[in-house]
């Protein structure tokens, strides 16, 4: 098992990715290896008096956020975006991690990892982990879908989070605007209609966005559009009650005083609601481990997202999916 | 002025509209009319000395939550929500308020009330007012879109806010899942080009979800399918938190303690972020006042709503849009 991570992608690279990436080989021995260029990666290790045990891809290319991504990933194959696509291509026993661009990424893992037969286009899955553990997809890799992309979405978070957590027939509900089962644009109904019909998804029907957090499902399927819009809607109004509280909580020595009271407790709640500590979104549909990382992952994020992928490999997930498919 | 509510719509219908109707005439003299089942109303009436001064339309049919939206005020004539739309277009100086069926409202929004010439599809504008009032639209009308709904749903919530507030050239900005200019599903690349040519639109980018909340726009358009999306994730995630805080502050003597010192500040800001502060949402485009509680409003919200309805009336809303359409 080789964990290969991006040392140059991130808003945060290459110290903090690094960084993670040296929390977790400490903390739970990840067989980490770092892609990037040479030296930068050497500079960061610099603290380390022995950095003989860290195994580095040398690359001599990088890929901006701003850069077309399919006209990227084709001309600058000596990037660590295709480097690490191509090692996960290798072996369902490597991992590619990046922090980059989600469309570069993207397009690596298209082109140079591959698609899993039978799977039209790949998606990416964001998991959560606040009452249960729960796969959102699509997040964001198709902004245009065709219905027939959603059963396969379907079966793709399925078989995900039966790896991950062992749940026979998992659920999967339909986001939409609407909970009858006529609701939403033609997209979604014509969707709606091939998930009842397939035997094989153990479909519960549609919930709304404001249900998604609470609802009884194991995996909610969606277009990329909404997706992402969903995600980032949660995630900003989260952000957003945060600051309130802390405004709330730094007003004056009482308030102050107050927040010493319930610190520990809403700091273990924020946690749960933290992606970073889910680490990242794997791109299922993909013939082999690449895992996304939020853009601006610190160290911690990256920890967790090499935790994620070595349970990736070793619930052999890929192998249940092809199985599934 | 006349503001004609619909006291059979909605989850806590007749007693809390009839409640919150009476709130609003009793504060602030608001000229209110109740539409619906007369018996009912006045079974709800019976407390007060002398309900002389309350003018009532009686129905005698009503339009249930799950009843098809334009077979229903096809048929149902006699109905709050035909009678209401037809008033609507009566006069610029009449609204309806009605917190029923939001697809059965539309309906007889555009069959009875009809739509403002040169708009093609009338848009719900859901009104927020966080850091700034801002106008968010389409939130569910139009779960199917075409890229030339967008400028002129951009036109509508100009119009709205430019009322509300006096601002004379609102920004407007298209909610994407990114802040490129190419990003986007195809529909969206298509809208954010129109939206960049049309030199009548105070056009400035894209914004992704997570960012809508603090932006400067102080218009959003979206498709009705991304904006309801939008709306439910944000609503879900409030209450959500908001939920988890009251577990924490509950926990012990010590959190209760803790809770009493940032009671205060807690509830000042959750008001800002309670949909029901700021009343309904109108459907701008339709040639009337026309305006949608939420389907769960209690006799505050109905009551803003109504406070809505009275200032859409004297800034003379309708007046400015067809202006400036």
């Amino acid at each position: 098992m080789t964990i290969y991570i991006d040392a140059m992608g991130g808003d945060n690279a290459p110290k903090a990715i690094i960084e993670g990436a040296l929390m977790a080989k400490s903390e739970f021995n990840a067989p980490i290896a770092l892609i990037g260029d040479v030296e930068t990666i050497e500079r960061c290790l610099a603290d380390r008096k022995d950095t003989s045990d860290i195994e580095i891809i040398p690359v001599t290319e990088s890929i901006g956020m701003h850069e077309e991504p399919v006209k990227a990933v084709r001309q600058k194959k000596d990037s660590s975006l295709v480097k690490g696509a191509l090692l996960a291509k290798e072996s369902y026993e490597n991992a590619f991690i990046s922090a980059g661009s989600t469309g570069a990424l993207l397009a690596a893992a298209l082109l140079y990892t591959g698609r899993i037969k039978g799977i039209q286009r790949p998606a990416i899955c964001t998991a959560v982990n606040i009452l249960k553990p729960m796969a959102i997809l699509d997040n964001g890799a198709n902004a245009d879908c065709k219905p027939e992309y959603f059963p396969q979405f379907a079966k793709l978070g399925a078989a995900y989070i039966s790896a991950l957590t062992g749940e026979k027939r998992p659920a999967v509900a339909l986001l939409n605007i609407g909970t009858e089962d006529t609701k939403g644009s033609e997209l979604y109904k014509a969707a709606h209609e091939l998930l009842v019909s397939d035997e094989a998804i153990n479909f519960i029907g549609n919930v709304e966005a404001s249900g998604v957090l609470t609802s009884d499902a194991d995996v909610i399927v969606c277009d990329g559009f909404a997706g992402n819009v969903f995600l980032k809607a949660t995630e900003g109004s989260l952000k957003f009650m945060g600051d309130m509280l802390k405004e709330v909580f730094y007003h004056n020595i009482f308030t102050k005083l107050s927040a010493l009271g319930v610190k520990k407790a809403i700091t273990e709640k924020k946690a749960k609601l933290d992606p970073k500590t889910y680490g990242g979104s794997p791109f299922l549909g993909v013939n082999g481990n690449v895992i996304k990382a939020h853009g601006n992952s610190d160290a911690l994020a990256i920890k967790n997202a090499v935790l994620q992928a070595m349970r990736m490999i070793s619930e052999n997930v890929l192998g249940k999916i092809y199985k599934t498919i």
